[in-house]
């Protein structure tokens, strides 16, 4: 019989049963020994007598560490008087599948307690804490709610390649590997096979993967290495398919987290569900600049692109007027964006960037699919079109009008849970002076 | 309004649509032009006379080349004539929005007529071809299909590093990256990893992700970059219960593409469902050798493994035995398997390898999770444990009794569509010699 989850126990009072999980807590007291075990979904109480029948599990007991793992057989019962859960398992056997030492190196019941680079150290056993179990139970949900929405639209999922032979976005840094002999590095976005999949004629496709950014950046929200969800969509009329559709994303995906945790996350995380109910408002840059400028008097420091306090204020703006937890900016200026995205009859890209309770989560646009213009719009962008000659060649014979997004699950579940930093939302993060475990 | 898929035309009859895709094909008769629109899902027929209203449309359609995509207006008229699903477009408008080259660099209809390293070379053209659309449709349906089986049954979904600080298993070649001056690799295997989320008390978890092989290997059936799914499972009482899981969970899936893509899978792949009805048969590593021997006099050339021919003949006793197209083969001894594999009390492992249509498609094993044991294990293999101390360290404060499995997607595919190549079963291929597209 497989393992029965502590969540289940209420179906197995009064029977003959195994349970297995962590050692949480010991009392040992003077008449009787209470052992809590924990396994993820539950926590029971084990009640052991001290008294000479029970001489050999009341030693087993005393000598057991915290944190080892057990496997017991005995009886459940149904013990009103018992706090937690109000049931207790009377053992006949108790045998240690494994041994903790009994000194942890840092605290796993208090986050407060150790330093974050030692609880990086030991993120295995920062993941002990229930708030980080429920954390990667929720991202589980919300990333499988999101493919399943594109499953449910007829994408095609796509594996990019992650060795590649150039820089996959012109100027930004690349990790290079040694690819016998020949110099290659690592992607930095499915950006270029996504496309190359709307050249081929997939219509609609989707990947979740790692890409690599080798940036030297020491803030809370990069990463070296990051999980990404890109999508790309063909026969677009302008961006504006484009937002419809990560809007109706992303509200997707959260509505189903809400459904399965939401209880829960509101619960430990002490934060509330982005409002689903509206719609996302769309503003242009210009008109985002207007209202920095008029409502909040705020004049930022770039004139082509947006600088952290204007997403906030942006963000505050969107709450304030709509009731939004999203907004979505377009139109940005093209020196603040890459070669492919189309621009309009002004000159601007037909792009956006998606804000997020604060924070940039993505940035989406319709791609110039016309081999012309795009070549045009690299040499503008002083790119030699010979460095992406093979990229170039997808625009040769034939690609439909086309767009996409792509966006960091764990920028999304950091915005959710308004976690201070991705470090905590990530499995194991990766930084420039962050190599391990 | 979006797209209309080919495949929901029938719905529209008498309407005034619009149809977008690829020029599939034109023929250009003296009183009439007939172009033939693809998309992906279906294809339709545009019919043009040549007459005096039409000069404009006459002309578009005589400069048209095939396979660029264009956007027609028109009323789509049930014509139960015409071959092609018995409808046709009658157009108002066509616009070319992107216009192929006239001479493509490979024959897109016939596989068999271009050279397959010139395929790869334009793999965006090469996916064009119907039975590779329905091959990505399905492994995306597997793929799907693999993930929800989890989710079902609360498996955590984690992500593990790509980047590296050593190698993920002892003597393997690895990839190695420049990591802001430190020496780093690319990962071969979750395995550490999936392993260190048991010991975070994660019970059940799994990971579909690229995984590195530096391997100078120029075979049909080894890639540098594999898509891989792998799975960890804890409080195991045996490696009996991976092989359940790995064994409904393949069948979940394979039920699961058959069930939507059976009928066009057999009739474009000329291949048969794998028997999803019978349980698959296990048998030990020393049974296998006994019955190569009796059976089919054969004796392979290595007495810890098994090689290619050997892999093929239990596969053939499978099917004529049980009539199983999958067969489990236990016990290998300790020379053949890595050290974290558990080992008996003969000393043989509790591993296996799980055989599919004549090929070794997966490895799984209880792992040892006892601390001391572990290092042992490592010692006798010749490693030096203070390489892998960060691994060893996982084991140190309590861990539960565990097993998984690793088995690549582009395998099981091969083996589903009976592909004699992983280069025809990857979106796009890396080899020693292959880096592009």
């Amino acid at each position: 019989m497989g393992k029965i989850y502590f969540k289940d126990l209420k179906a197995h009072l009064g029977e003959e049963i195994c349970l297995e999980g962590f050692v949480d807590k010991i009392r040992d007291l003077q008449y009787v020994q209470f052992m809590i075990l924990r396994d993820g979904t539950g926590e029971v109480q084990v009640t052991i007598e001290k008294n000479d029948d029970n001489k050999n599990l009341n030693e087993i007991v005393s000598n057991l560490t915290l944190e080892s793992t057990v496997f017991v057989t005995g009886t459940l019962m149904d013990s009103p008087n018992v706090k937690l859960n109000g049931m207790e398992m009377i053992p006949s056997t108790i045998e240690a599948t494994s041994r903790s030492e009994a000194e942890l190196p840092i605290d796993i019941k208090d986050k407060g307690k150790t330093l974050r680079e030692t609880r990086l150290d030991y993120r295995f056993l920062d993941l002990r804490r229930k708030d980080n179990r429920l954390f990667f139970e929720c991202e589980t949900t919300l990333e499988h709610a999101l493919r399943e929405y594109f499953i449910k639209n007829d994408f095609i999922e796509i594996h990019s390649p992650k060795i590649a032979k150039g820089a996959a976005e012109s100027g930004a840094e690349v990790f290079k590997i040694d690819y016998f002999g020949q110099e290659a590095c690592l992607s930095q976005s499915p950006q270029f096979y996504k496309q190359m999949a709307i050249a081929s004629g997939f219509n609609n496709v989707f990947e979740i993967g790692p890409v690599f950014r080798a940036e030297n950046s020491h803030t809370s929200y990069h990463a070296t290495e990051i999980n990404m969800a890109d999508a790309e969509i063909s026969y677009i009329k302008s961006v504006d398919d484009v937002m419809d559709l990560e809007e109706a994303w992303l509200k997707y995906g959260i509505d189903a987290l809400w459904e399965k945790h939401g209880e829960k996350i509101e619960d430990t995380f002490k934060v509330e569900k982005p409002n689903t109910e509206v719609s996302f408002p769309r503003i242009t840059f210009r008109e985002a600049k207007e209202i920095l400028k008029e409502k909040y008097h705020f004049e930022g420091e770039r004139e082509d692109d947006l600088e952290r306090h204007e997403e906030k204020l942006l963000c505050q703006y969107a709450k304030e007027k709509y009731k939004s937890d999203f907004i979505f900016v377009t139109k940005f200026p093209f020196a603040a964006r890459p070669f492919y995205h189309m621009l309009d009859e002004e000159g601007l890209t037909e792009s956006y960037d998606l804000l997020f309770r604060g924070v940039e989560i993505t940035t989406g646009a319709q791609r110039e699919h016309r081999h012309d213009i795009l070549k045009q719009q690299m040499i503008e962008k002083e790119i030699n079109p010979e460095t992406l000659d093979f990229y170039l060649e997808f625009f040769q014979y034939g690609c439909p009008p086309h767009g996409g997004f792509g966006v960091g699950i764990a920028r999304i579940m950091m915005q959710l849970f308004h976690l201070d930093n991705i470090r905590e939302a990530t499995f194991i993060y990766r930084g420039p002076t962050r190599l391990n475990p």
